[in-house]
């Protein structure tokens, strides 16, 4: 692992770091805030994964969580959302939501994408345990959240691996992939045509085939232009409803789908994973 | 004016915004932050003055300044640091530390500088009286900051216009240009090489000459890779000294020249504008 960049910010340590990922067979790199309390000895890690067109940068650089993770003694780390390189295919017809900067968090079973699209394996384990042996990350205490195609990523691993996370948030997640334009796409191409091989990538299938997570936090902004088609979050509020899936389901007025949006709800959210996360 | 780009955050209105200066004879882009509270009436008004590089886009997205100017209610303004395109001059040699995204909120004298970089006249005269007509602006209630480039502007700016700013901060400043290298190379360039038309763009000589504020606020990194060389706040320290200036300087451990620096201390920045340029 080489550390690319370290800043002090809000008395902790901002790192942007790369390593060679056997996931993925490429470099990745990602960000981790150590707050200042991780001087002292292990702290709980929230994830954050980001949405489609992102890096690491985009959180780390918009997504004003560091005052709050400082506050609460909370590690954030910030993947990338896909491998990248010039021998990693991309989309087919050069658009933005599919290939590099959009490997909606699955491992491809597909040619040409099973090469290098594993990013389940990545974010799942890999990272991980680079994170758990690279820094004072106290692994018992992960909380998970993301925007948009990340907050269908963290939803899904929240559900798929049950007890891994203890608290699960999303930013206007992409709650159906299999029933939304994005999501067929992506799933389509990763894991092939056969819609059954989605429905483990995809929240509200999850639900109704029986995961479960103990509460969900999520928030979309009602002036966001792709909740309608996208993110659908009446379709997560009705799973979670027959579930018994208790969902704090915010529909914030006015607000859209940007780092604006996300930076105004960020300090909520890192104050409930805390709750649930932090120390003691 | 045309609105560039409108998003909510943090419960107000994040505009950028374009219109044809007068000033510099181009278009020129600036942000503006309208708190919760300009819904109801006129709001104080904070000034931001970027550094070296900068656009106003820097700060609006780095500079977690929302949260603060929401609960203070508070207008904040971003500028841009030059005139911009094709037929604007800019560095001889190609580099960053002059000409455009460098004009050093001066008026140019010399040419081929003099015909856009009007930066002075643009910030003190043009922009404010825009957004005076078009926000809901209280101009009797005015602060400004700055970093870098900008945290000279802010302080050459109140000292020169006494009366105007109720409040001035600034991050990491550029104290006395007419003594360091970026200083010495943009005035100049701009304004000729006798350095006695300088004084009146370097905040130590300024005060030097009889130029008083009531008081100032100024943090800076220890780890600022520019501050013995471009920086050198023990020379403002000495003339407010002098002066009998009342001087905040916090000397920050660790801290370097970066925007992770600045969004730290950003908040307490705000709430030190906010006790003097408040309502009330």
């Amino acid at each position: 692992m080489e550390i690319l960049s370290e800043n002090r910010s809000h008395g902790g340590r901002q790192l942007v770091a790369k390593h060679a990922s056997n996931a993925t067979g490429t470099d990745m790199v990602f960000s981790i805030f150590l707050p200042p309390q991780a001087e002292m000895g292990p702290c709980p890690v929230l994830w954050y994964l980001s949405g489609l067109t992102c890096t690491h940068a985009n959180v780390t650089e918009k997504g004003e969580y560091r005052q709050a993770c400082a506050r609460h003694g909370l590690i954030f780390v910030a993947p990338d959302t896909s491998p990248r390189g010039a021998d990693v295919p991309d989309d087919p017809e050069g658009l933005w939501d599919f290939g590099q900067g959009a490997g909606f968090y699955v491992d491809a079973s597909e040619p040409p994408w099973a090469t290098h699209f594993r990013m389940r394996t990545y974010v799942a384990e890999e990272l991980p345990d680079l994170v758990a042996a690279e820094f004072p990350a106290d692994m018992s205490r992960q909380g998970i959240t993301g925007h948009s195609m990340g907050g269908h990523g963290a939803l899904t691993l929240a559900l798929g691996l049950p007890g891994r996370f203890r608290s699960v948030s999303a930013f206007a997640p992409i709650a159906a992939p299999g029933q939304v334009p994005w999501g067929r796409k992506a799933l389509g191409h990763y894991l092939g045509p056969e819609s059954a091989a989605w429905r483990a990538h995809d929240a509200v299938a999850l639900i109704e085939d029986g995961a479960r997570v103990e509460e969900l936090l999520v928030d979309v902004g009602e002036a966001d232009p792709f909740i309608e088609k996208e993110l659908r979050p009446e379709l997560l509020e009705q799973s979670c409803l027959q579930a018994g899936i208790p969902l704090t389901l915010r529909r914030q007025p006015g607000y859209d789908h940007s780092y604006y949006f996300i930076s105004t709800f960020m300090a909520d959210h890192v104050a409930w994973h805390a709750e649930r996360i932090g120390k003691g």
